[in-house]
């Protein structure tokens, strides 16, 4: 797979993603056009995140579940903005068993409909509140044009459905999520985001408000992570859920939703890969650190093999997710540039030299070049190891962190606004009217990615009309 | 949920089954026919289940992936027994995103096709096998007799698929997973079973070699709780999954698939359970222990409290999955009665007079009443705990053995046999021929459930037509 030199990032930016997802073996094309086949290196890395947010999840009292693919169609119809949103995009099931059924059924686009369905039903009174219920599943939407990863017909998310007795603990809910997406993708991917609120044109279908956390992407476009949705009592009203509360009056509850899915993969690769291929953030890679054996003789792969064994078995109970490469028939080099671009954050050499002086050679995959060697005792290997990885997650942000700073502008007017959502994103103030953000992206392309939580303060000129502005938002083009 | 009592299991066996399943909450009836919802208690068995499974598959070097739930209607006729095996039972997307499709998808019904169609694009040469790949998903049969976990239109499972250069790799791994089953059965789910080959009528569509493990349930019923099928080069010839070997002659592969399912949360029902309810086997079990607090005046409750809190941090310490229930409004008798019928293994009673004298009492739910009580020391709680949660285990499963054992019999004649079926297992000699198996069908209800893998050798008559025999069977009514 690694014969053929990548485009470079500068030359072709989707060039380069689309064919690092399929030399790295993350994911496939399936039969069906727009489908997705995760392989097991891709699946390893969502694994490694399933496992971050599901213990996020569950520290904060939530629980799992499951819940049917199927839902009748008459249940998207129920809240009117959520069949206007997703009715376009759904499969629909028109047959089973051989026979024409009576009511086509869609695979859920969502969860909201079918789970609301079940939360007016196990919900009776302020005892059952609130109820904080996820599930990791896959779900289906007929996009047009897809990407792997970043858009497809089926893809792989978790979707948390909530319901309160309140409106303010609604809202705690919506931001508690935000904040754990923001965390999760700071601490374990090493991806800086903008935590901020959505505008009303793009708004999830029957939410009153949705949060979203934004990424910057190695060519400057935003990249929407992951989403949290306060949805007031809409779907309450919809489907019934209501419980009798302390004094036995009947209320509507408040829900939540909210989703992070296989795109952030995407948002992974883009935020941190090189020309050279993937870098994974050392605490979600699936191998985190690869040895590569050198040898010429017989007698000298023996001592070396031996010696890398040793190695791999001490790391692996140091905790760290190690691979020995020993396939034949391929130099080091070759092995060097294929973990290289499949993004293994470090790479243990190991000669005869170095076993007979104790020690191996680390090579950073973020740091190119000699600058990234280091020469480490095999004495308390593991430790060094742990270290090296930490410096390495940090690294990583850090970079990210500059690249988006580089390239974020607060634009004083709309011709350095122009400028900058050619490459980046920009600052701006905005007076928060539909018409300017419409005309905004007809003429530049960007849209309104957030209102940032984290606000300068102030007021100002909004960048498109003028008018007095309280509220600064990023805009972008976006994926 | 708790107000009604439960049907006895002698009364009436399946409405006792259907009842505990919705009183304990461990899954609902979906709004579609047959679908089913598995609720958070449920999911959270599940979960274990599938992490004891999980670590099995990898350690034996196995990888998770995820292939995508549609599937082109023409794959499922590539392989001519597979399309007659699962034709009638498919799930069919005609339309998508507002459009009649080109051609029809069909819902996965199991995966063989989807992944015989990526082996051959991935696999070329002896290099590149074994592939050995899990998939952890839901798959959709339009059965029309359901029943929660154990028959249901949409159901959770893994289905592992491999691929093998030779025959006798191919066997080596189909043997190899079955005796995982076996173990994870065995020891983890305390559910003893009889791992053997399948019968040419019961084979998978498309196997050569079908091989399961079959449990008794408390009925004397048999379960089929885990497959294993070698699937010859009849995938690997209808998908062109093919290797250059060594000698770079090309050569189809031998492949393999294996799946367990949510089918096997109905078995831990059915061969644990008793007529207060659910008894979960430790191991899997959600919630191992549950601190029940006791008290009538303020006072108490506060001191109760503290210890209970105390005690609850302890025993989490110690690896154990505790709940305190502080449910208010709820009396101590109805608290034990409610979590007998949930299952969990463990009740620790604390009253004022226990935090007096700094002990407490454990309860068991395998052994009602005082021979189960204990009193035992708040001081190293957490051992004792772990020792009799492993006694638990063990006498789960040496319980479950002893009533396969007696309600198993080695019949004389077709006369025993006939009695045997009525509430357990038959061991009886067999000829091999399908009519004595379809005759014994239509006569007793009882299938072949497996050839026992471990034999008594020698040889006999066949049970039904008396020809020589040399393999014994289990012939049971079954789920």
């Amino acid at each position: 797979m690694s014969d053929q030199k990548l485009p470079s990032r500068a030359e072709d930016f989707s060039e380069w993603y689309n064919q690092l997802v399929l030399r790295a073996e993350l994911a496939d094309y399936a039969p069906v056009r727009g489908c997705m086949i995760v392989r097991p290196y891709g699946w390893a890395l969502w694994e490694n995140i399933t496992a971050a947010l599901d213990s996020r999840f569950k520290a904060t009292g939530h629980v799992n579940a499951a819940f049917p693919l199927l839902i009748p169609r008459s249940f998207i119809e129920k809240e009117k903005s959520h069949v206007a949103g997703f009715s376009p995009e759904l499969a629909v099931v028109t047959h089973g068993g051989g026979e024409e059924l009576e009511e086509p059924l869609v695979i859920r686009p969502t969860s909201e409909t079918i789970i609301g369905h079940s939360y007016a039903k196990w919900i009776q009174s302020y005892r059952d509140l609130p109820l904080l219920i996820n599930q990791w599943n896959s779900v289906v939407r007929w996009e047009l044009r897809t990407k792997l990863f970043l858009r497809t017909l089926e893809f792989f998310w978790q979707e948390g459905h909530t319901a309160h007795a309140t409106l303010p603990e609604a809202e705690f809910e919506t931001r508690q999520m935000l904040d754990i997406y923001t965390d999760f993708a700071v601490k374990e991917a090493a991806v800086p985001v903008i935590p901020g609120r959505k505008s009303d044109s793009e708004r999830f279908a029957g939410a009153d408000q949705t949060f979203s956390i934004e990424a910057m992407m190695g060519d400057g476009k935003a990249l929407q992570a992951g989403t949290s949705h306060n949805l007031g009592q809409n779907f309450a009203k919809a489907f019934e859920i209501r419980y009798l509360d302390k004094g036995g009056v009947l209320q509507h509850c408040w829900t939540t939703s909210w989703g992070l899915s296989t795109r952030f993969v995407g948002a992974i690769i883009m935020v941190h890969g090189d020309d050279q291929g993937l870098i994974f953030p050392p605490r979600l890679a699936p191998i985190q650190l690869v040895i590569v054996p050198i040898f010429r003789t017989d007698e000298e792969k023996s001592s070396v093999l031996e010696c890398a064994h040793t190695l791999r078995k001490e790391l692996a109970h140091a905790g760290i997710r190690v691979k020995l490469d020993e396939r034949e028939g391929s130099s080091p080099g070759f092995k060097f540039n294929d973990w290289e671009m499949r993004g293994v954050p470090l790479r243990l050499e190991l000669g005869p030299k170095d076993v007979a002086k104790g020690s191996v050679v680390l090579a950073r995959r973020d740091r190119p070049g000699k600058e990234g060697k280091a020469f480490v005792a095999q004495q308390g290997i593991g430790a060094a190891v742990v270290q090296l990885l930490e410096e390495i997650q940090k690294a990583l942000f850090d970079r990210a962190l500059a690249f988006r700073k580089a390239n974020t502008h607060e634009t004083a007017d709309y011709e350095e606004f122009k400028t900058a959502v050619e490459k980046g994103f920009a600052f701006s103030w905005w007076c928060g009217k539909a018409e300017c953000e419409a005309k905004i992206k007809e003429e530049t392309k960007a849209t309104m990615r957030c209102i940032p939580l984290e606000q300068p303060g102030g007021s100002g000129k909004c960048v498109h009309c003028g008018d007095a502005s309280t509220e600064k938002a990023i805009f972008a083009r976006a994926y």
